[in-house]
């Protein structure tokens, strides 16, 4: 059995640097929109696997924003890490990155949170190992996530706007 | 110029029905995440551009679940409509089913819900006539598409929650 | 077992309404043909699959006309609705619009019409229901499916010309 | 200016052979029909452009018969020749075979029937040579063109069936 | 068992000709270099087949030379022939050319060595027959085939480069 | 006009984490080899741009081993870095990773070595800066990389061997 033991999420740290081709374009010459989400999925989902060492599988996509358009030819970085879990469940998130050739610089594009749900062989859920937060960062995406949860359970009716202490704090 | 006169949700309703292929599997045998995220927003986005006739582009993924998984060999049905708009952007519901070869019976599988931008040829954000919600569903998601603009906007610290007051009277 | 039951042409009615991405196009920037004959085939196979409830195979592309050419970024709506069967097999036509974007107007712009079997788990072919068809369309579409049959049988010499009863009227 | 010089058939003869993939596939593991579809639209339209040596189009897909599946891992050869032009016209023949791995025999597992127009750059259709057919199965081939093409023609309504003389004759 | 009776190059001859479709194609709008050297891995290995009958594995890549680019809409045939066997490998070649549409001119324009193992059903390696070379260019390659070989063990340190006499000839 | 300054192997740093998908696969149900190939073609590449800050295109593979395969399923890290520069030309080394799910421990499965030529906005070559080697595999890879480079001169005959002192070295 896998050891419960908390990791930092450093060690989650899943990298995938890639080329914009023709093929993966929309009709505007840039990544299509669609095959940056399924990078996405898969950047998280080894995120997940790393920290989790079992099988995962997505539960939800929380919440995708499209920055700025990544024109045919740019490389895209991935850059994925678990941010918190939550017994059998894992927030991942994934920010995306263009690097402008002559400088070297890198440009948020793009910014991703993913769940998943680790399972052993037979597909039942299995408990995860907690998440230790390290940079400041990882802190407040760590602090955040508790909010993010209670909102998708009310979202999805499956808990109560009163029973949402962490959500309620932020209107108080 | 395209006329501003409201539209009805049902004249967005986009269809796409497609087998599972092999080749659009994950390694456990259902249709990969991505793959399905991607589709989602091929179909959001025609129904998106179907209410505007303009140019639209995905400004963010809002939510997406994933219920169960959709064995190779499936036929799945994705069901787009636009729920609401607000000024330039508008909400679009995906509804997706997987077929029952033998009884022809649907079944709930995944759901999603994406925002567009409608810009002309120029890029620059345009104006979409509103939605006139029909259906009891159709009526529910307009009402809470506003709750979840607020909450977006909070959670990207773009407004300050005190501000957020569809949001709030969940709360109180 | 499957009922016998005849059916209406439009409960096989199968929508596929798609973006053509720069991926999907030929060096002249249009729909390339054989992705457009791979999509038809899908669309076509849920239409049989829908009528019959059973698995289908493809057993002959009759034939497809490609009419006009298919730019990138076009919405193209398939739209597959069984025809006819004759015992085991099932003739399906599909037709396929280009939406224009500032008009909503649907532009056909090819057909097709193919041929699938029913089978069992076994692969061995199995009986399917028969078509009740409604519109005058559908109706043209149900009267010369025999034609098709017996130009088809004639045409790969399994059927003697003088026996192609429907098909000698044409020339009477 | 191109020559209109005639040529053999066998000058426009296409070769490909390859391998059946995963990812290409069908629910049934075996070869996805739309995909063979796509890659005969591929060696005709070679073949094609070989004889007329300009610019071709895909008009249509006459008849394409799927005789046997083929297995994933099967090596799949694709032979394409013109058999006969009309003025602007190129109708093309493909067989396709499958490659018995120990014994090398190859079995005909599909054939197909395509149709291109030759057009100049800016897409005017233009006459293209006329074939020579050499072998039996060519010249037969090249026979029973005429009768497919005003078969065409009646079905698609643009020829009365009383003037296709050349289909007449089969029936009296 | 297959026989081990020698057999001519020329008898694993595969060739595959294919057009350069937009979504093959590198952000210089020529065919991508992966997107070929995955061709050339598919064709060099059904020449390994077609000369052992039987199940075959990519060992390694000897060499390719990208010599020219391959733009979009080109006609690419790739040739590839077994120059040698060692006991149970094979080595292969590949030419890819480029063919001019006006003139019907294949120009040069990449070439490739991949080495396989051929296996039986289990994964164990298994002796395979002999080449005969016929042509100038089948025995030079022929030839040259045990030098590759001899480097490529030193290069991997798996060979001493004074055992290495082949190779020690060329610098004497 | 980019900078000259020598830069370290370690800047050009690529890393490339994906999981192998069913429709990625060979019909051995691995990663198929000209995928592969592709991923390392792409990984290769962003580690040449980065250190050039220009344009690069693929000129050679010198070499690529697959020394296990890749079950789908396996998440595969490519870890690219620049070995050495000559004057317009940069090699580059991949080396490929399956990571094991339950220990996170990572097994050698590939090697690859690509040769990049950097060309300005007209295609025409430009110089490159050199590389600083630290590592001592970084300084194996970068003294080894001009013996491989007079062995490619050689084999393709544009260099006799008795010039290639490099090379002769190791056999005397």
């Amino acid at each position: 059995m896998e050891s419960l033991q908390p990791k930092t999420a450093k060690e989650s740290l899943t990298l995938l640097s890639d080329i914009v081709m023709p093929g993966e374009t929309n009709p505007l010459n840039s990544l299509f929109g669609g095959e940056l989400l399924a990078r996405m999925d898969r950047a998280c989902s080894i995120a997940a696997r790393r920290h989790s060492r079992s099988i995962v599988v997505t539960a939800s996509v929380n919440h995708v924003a499209f920055v700025k358009p990544i024109p045919v030819g740019s490389v895209v970085t991935l850059e994925a890490k678990v941010t918190r879990t939550f017994n059998t469940s894992l927030e991942v998130f994934v920010d995306v990155w263009n690097e402008e050739r002559k400088t070297g610089n890198k440009i948020k594009v793009s910014e991703g949170i993913y769940t998943f749900v680790a399972v052993d062989e037979t597909g039942k859920p299995i408990v995860v190992p907690e998440i230790i937060p390290e940079t400041d960062l990882e802190k407040e995406r760590f602090e955040g996530a508790l909010r993010r949860k209670q909102l998708s359970l009310v979202l999805s009716q499956r808990m109560h706007p009163q029973e949402a202490n962490e959500l309620k704090k932020l209107f108080d």
